[in-house]
């Protein structure tokens, strides 16, 4: 993989990743690192990402892949309405990988680990046959949003744009490219939405204060609208026209060139990272697009003018041969 | 890999690690679980165990990769004298891998988890090409032993065997099997030393009291020597015979039958997850073996009657191709 020993990358990772922050006692370069104690709870989650299953070389760079793995972990802790304290980085390199191919991964990681406030304290290197990353973030938080609260009567809020990402990923395997007109502008906030999505982390927080409920939408709308729907015990509806007014202008742009509805797009794309949560109307911030409500009963669905549409479909890591 | 969904085997670990503990608030299945606050500094760590790198299915049965996996990322809480919280698994899971196979890792995780009191609170499946087995470990010590605190007069202490495990795999490798025989159960030891390594949590959290440095040895007693040499900017000396007079007899009775030197072993052979400690000598616990001192100067060296060896070797985890 590279002439550097694993001590001389420790070493090398311990310099990119200090960074000096009140949380963190002891960073890279132990046993374990060491996080300041704390009067409020404290939340953590693990999330990987797998050469040729969530990332595919031919369509980012390695910077890419270390900046979107490290802000799709950091997004579990938007959606928990928690503050970053630390994360730690497990890496497998397979032997093809250069050290300037490593370089530019931990490059993409701190500069997702610098914008979240989420320094990277210890990790593990590690040789193997395929490349993944898996990261590790740990959060506090006074008051944890859940997915579990979700109240009949509620209305149902999206926060961020969903279907850009699944867009921007679909122009790159027909090859559609960003430009200078209308269009090509459109592609490339796709694109962007895609390659460097960003965790929601000061919505998150404020969502934490007045919402009953919240998830980060990593596999879709519909996908991640029956998870809250399962944890809370209520029925999630979807109002079609609520949900299109919502729907970015480059995502309709780009949607059309691309001969796909921006509705499936936005229901069935994941990988935007994000927010749903729900919570009363009269508590809503501004920035909170109400997309829907929550009524009794179970399951997500679209609901349009005289039908409802159960909202079935969902990405699930564990099928191969997709 | 199986026609259970993602979802289904949430559901199935959530029930299988769903052990109550005063430390916990929210387990598996939201975006994050939580902890409850501690007024204790909280460390950290993650540890990845790969297929084909850190273990071979032909030696181990599945039950022990997720054991041994388990143990070995909780060693690092062992070596920082902390007390177990919480652990977050991320396994990534080949399409030959049988629902029947992801039970058996799950299992042996599962009795690692329970011994250790270190509840599995969260954590992330992934289909990949080849079996990893990620672990997140979070405990809290008011204490924290790290490697940087060795002072020169300090003494050098080795809690637990060494070399057992490497001298197990050494077995394996042979087709040597344990038995009836005084033979056959000095192999039977050492196949259980490398099958199933124990975190020395209780005595970690005893040296936390007394030592001025530790360190897990998981890559071999000369390696983790040099390691916490250089974290303290000491020299470790080894006095030989005081280290033989360490091993264990069940060590001593194998390596003869593998035409070995115990001494190699036990200086060179990994994945014991024993500790190596430095102290006052007045401060040292009755089950801390005293193996040499500390120095000034740097690195690590055995010692001999009129001699110094540098203990040089040791196992790089990003060597391609050994």
């Amino acid at each position: 993989m590279t002439r550097r020993t694993e001590r001389q990358w420790v070493e090398r990772l311990r310099e990119r990743f200090a960074v000096p922050s009140p949380g963190v006692q002891l960073g890279i370069g132990d046993d374990a690192a060491i996080l300041a104690a704390s009067s409020d709870p404290w939340v953590c989650s693990v999330d990987a990402s797998v050469q040729g299953v969530h990332f595919d070389l031919r369509y980012l760079s390695l910077q890419d892949v270390g900046y979107r793995a490290f802000q799709a972990a950091v997004s579990d802790l938007a959606a928990m309405g928690a503050a970053p304290v630390a994360a730690l980085s497990a890496l497998v390199l397979p032997p093809e990988l250069s050290a300037a191919g490593l370089d530019a991964l931990t490059q993409g990681q701190q500069a997702a680990s610098m914008e979240c406030a989420c320094p990277v304290v210890g990790g593990n290197l590690s040789k193997g046959q395929e490349l993944s990353l898996t990261t590790t973030v740990i959060g506090r938080t006074r008051a944890p949003l859940t997915r579990v609260g979700a109240r009949p009567g509620d209305q149902l809020w999206l926060v961020g744009p969903v279907g850009l990402a699944a867009a921007g990923l679909a122009c790159l395997r027909l090859g559609h490219a960003g430009g200078a007109s209308r269009r090509g502008a459109a592609v490339a906030r796709c694109l962007a939405a895609w390659r460097r999505p960003r965790a929601l982390l000061p919505r998150g927080l404020e969502l934490a204060q007045c919402a009953s409920s919240g998830i980060d939408i990593s596999d879709g709308l519909a996908s991640d609208a029956r998870q809250l729907a399962r944890a809370s015990g209520v029925r999630l509806v979807v109002d079609r026209e609520l949900l299109r007014a919502t729907l970015d202008p480059s995502l309709i742009e780009t949607s059309r060139s691309l001969r796909r509805s921006p509705l499936q797009l936005a229901l069935y794309g994941g990988e935007d990272y994000a927010l749903l949560a729900t919570g009363p109307a009269r508590a809503r911030p501004g920035w909170a697009a109400a997309i829907g409500w929550v009524s009794r009963g179970q399951g997500a669905v679209l609901a349009g003018t005289g039908y409802n549409v159960p909202l079935e479909r969902g990405y699930d890591h564990l099928a191969h041969g997709r």
